[in-house]
């Protein structure tokens, strides 16, 4: 990157099941918060980015970017929706990072937005199942956590990765979240409640999955010249960076190896001049617990094969080595799917502070989000200020 | 913008009823002939943009960019998606300009891709219906032809418009289409013709009316230090614009003056430091015929309220004072709803290299695109290399 991105704002709603919000009701929540911790007016806003996954399946409306500039009273700013499936609010605050680093605009704001919760359940499975390939694997009924089941048995049986394994990041998530209040389920669980929850897809249980969830989360980004007029310390993006493999898992050369993050990382890491042993916390996709597991191996942070043992040896819980999702992550403080990648960058933002729930003592931070079964990876790391 | 963006190469597919071509098929066909115009290799190519509306219910496919990166052999770069209505492919362009201009990437290819003629004529319109307010119009029934009538029958009230007057712009876009080798509908039709069509949503009818088409179109851009290697006189994109109105129409201050194509143009003469008048040629958002009327009148090439006179004289056709629509426009070229912004670039783009089937002597053309019934709108200036 040319140059660092300020952050000077964010905020998060709750993440749940929201029967009393509209689409537009948690984007204004989320965004009237940021707009308050930035210390700006909306006029001050050039550009509205919005990650959405399905809008226009879960509540029939596309078009959503322009709902929303006009239900915020932000027109006539530009407003773009970014969709990714569950990547969608991290490319959508990539394209918020490029839109400052262009010159275009200065002050621009990122919002990730998915309302999940007004059609039933089987139909939300079946929407979720549109960010797979639809020909060649939802055709024939694979849903997600059919696809993370491949995964995981695979991870299982190249590295002996062990049951007890998987649901410990369950376990670790739901422990994390407890100190959250914004979070979906702020209940401990433990390693045998996981292992008699209901079987989704062998060997994944329903505690080895994220929830469906309604919430909004918006980051207000910022020239780094323009933002020394608003804060003296703002928490910095020095790397941004996208990859894709196959859409389909069965065109992968290897299912246990995040191969569209291995890039991503590779890339993120030399923008900022770090390795992954600088990173001292990160937000990563644990969608379903062998998610976090592919996902700390392929950044960097433990060798592949090795994430199972990390997570059973604490490395990755508060006051490990390198915490991973103190917010609770998707799994336990829920994952709106199109909200997520904004949503862990407003956690990273706060631990760079120091007014996180979960503090952990860090100048830099690192968020992972991820589309459809690993084919979109998008990385983003952040700095103190 | 802080410098221009070149465009490399440009690929367009048929427009139509193209039952033998999935989405993927119309995406590579464009693509490869982007890359085979631009001289270039797939593997210099560092990133994608993708406008289009609905494929999440078109096709039941979301996740398209990684679909399309996947078929298109060219992980593992990113790929985004990028949704604004009929104003996608129009807005994908602008996000790919500015990732040239944040440096983040030097050669990056926009498309848009729609394929609307998989489910049947009333689901089209019920999923077009989801660029419109779902709560306020869609929900109680309005369409879009529903909606541009509103705007009709006002310009004709307050301005005196003609029925013929709107007439005559789809007559004008036919007559160019039949040059076009690709345009949907190759066959010159009468103002007669016209009035004696079904009536949709008086007093519009069916032939003031762009049809449901498959299509795709394709434009490489490319840093402008780079673009020295590849050619000498590049056309350049020299402004990219986009703002929002209210997405009700009844929020509107006026039925009959696009203010988001009002805004818009004016920052985009700005960046441009071009006056209306300088404009030699343009392609502009006929979805219906009043669209092109609203276009005109709001881009300055003709007074408030002069649109349908300027049509009538003759101002608007090949060899007029300004040229309107030489490729036929969404009229009669068709209108696959995310592919038409990126579309429209590829007409002028072949105009200003004296390329093109309707050729217009220019050095200046402009691209206008809107989303919803006008409350997304993105503008593009091009120049001669």
């Amino acid at each position: 990157m040319k140059k660092r991105v300020a952050v000077l704002g964010v905020g998060i709603t709750k993440f749940g099941e929201l029967w009393d919000k509209s689409f537009s009701d948690l984007f204004l929540e989320a965004g009237i918060k940021a707009i308050e911790d930035a210390g700006i007016e909306g006029k001050d806003i050039e550009a509205l980015y919005i990650g959405n996954m399905s809008a226009g399946r879960f509540i029939d409306q596309e078009h959503i970017a322009s709902l929303i500039v006009d239900h915020a009273g932000l027109t006539p700013i530009p407003a773009v929706r970014v969709e990714n499936a569950c990547a969608s609010g991290g490319v959508a605050l990539r394209q918020g990072v490029m839109a400052i680093l262009s010159g275009m605009h200065k002050i621009v704001a990122v919002a990730g937005v998915e309302k999940m919760t007004d059609v039933v359940t089987e139909k939300t499975t079946e929407i979720l199942a549109t960010a797979a390939d639809q020909e060649w694997e939802a055709f024939i009924g694979l849903t997600f956590p059919g696809l993370y089941a491949l995964i995981a048995r695979r991870h299982m049986y190249e590295f002996g990765t062990t049951r007890e394994q998987l649901a410990l990041v369950a376990v670790k998530n739901h422990k994390h979240a407890t100190k959250n209040p914004l979070a979906q389920f702020r209940k401990e669980i433990t390693v045998e409640d996981v292992l008699r929850s209901p079987l989704v897809a062998d060997p994944l249980r329903l505690l080895d999955c994220s929830p469906i969830s309604d919430g909004a989360a918006c980051i207000i980004l910022a020239d780094e010249e323009i933002a020394k007029e608003y804060t003296d310390s703002p928490v910095y993006i020095i790397a941004s960076a996208q990859a894709s493999s196959s859409i389909n898992l069965s065109d992968r050369r290897s299912l246990v190896i995040q191969e569209a993050t291995l890039y991503a990382a590779k890339q993120a890491y030399k923008m900022a001049r770090l390795e992954p042993k600088d990173i001292q916390v990160a937000e990563v996709h644990d969608a379903f617990t062998i998610g976090e597991i592919l996902a700390i191996e392929a950044l960097g942070f433990v060798q592949i094969g090795k994430g199972g043992k990390a997570v059973e040896e604490g490395e990755t819980w508060i006051g490990g080595k390198i915490p991973i999702n103190p917010s609770g992550g998707l799994k336990a403080k829920g994952h709106p799917v199109g909200a997520t990648g904004v949503a862990q960058a407003v956690e990273i933002v706060l631990q760079l502070r120091g007014k996180a729930y979960n503090q952990v003592d860090a100048d830099y931070g690192l968020t992972h989000n991820i589309g459809g079964s690993g084919s979109t990876s998008v990385i983003h790391i952040f700095e103190k200020g």
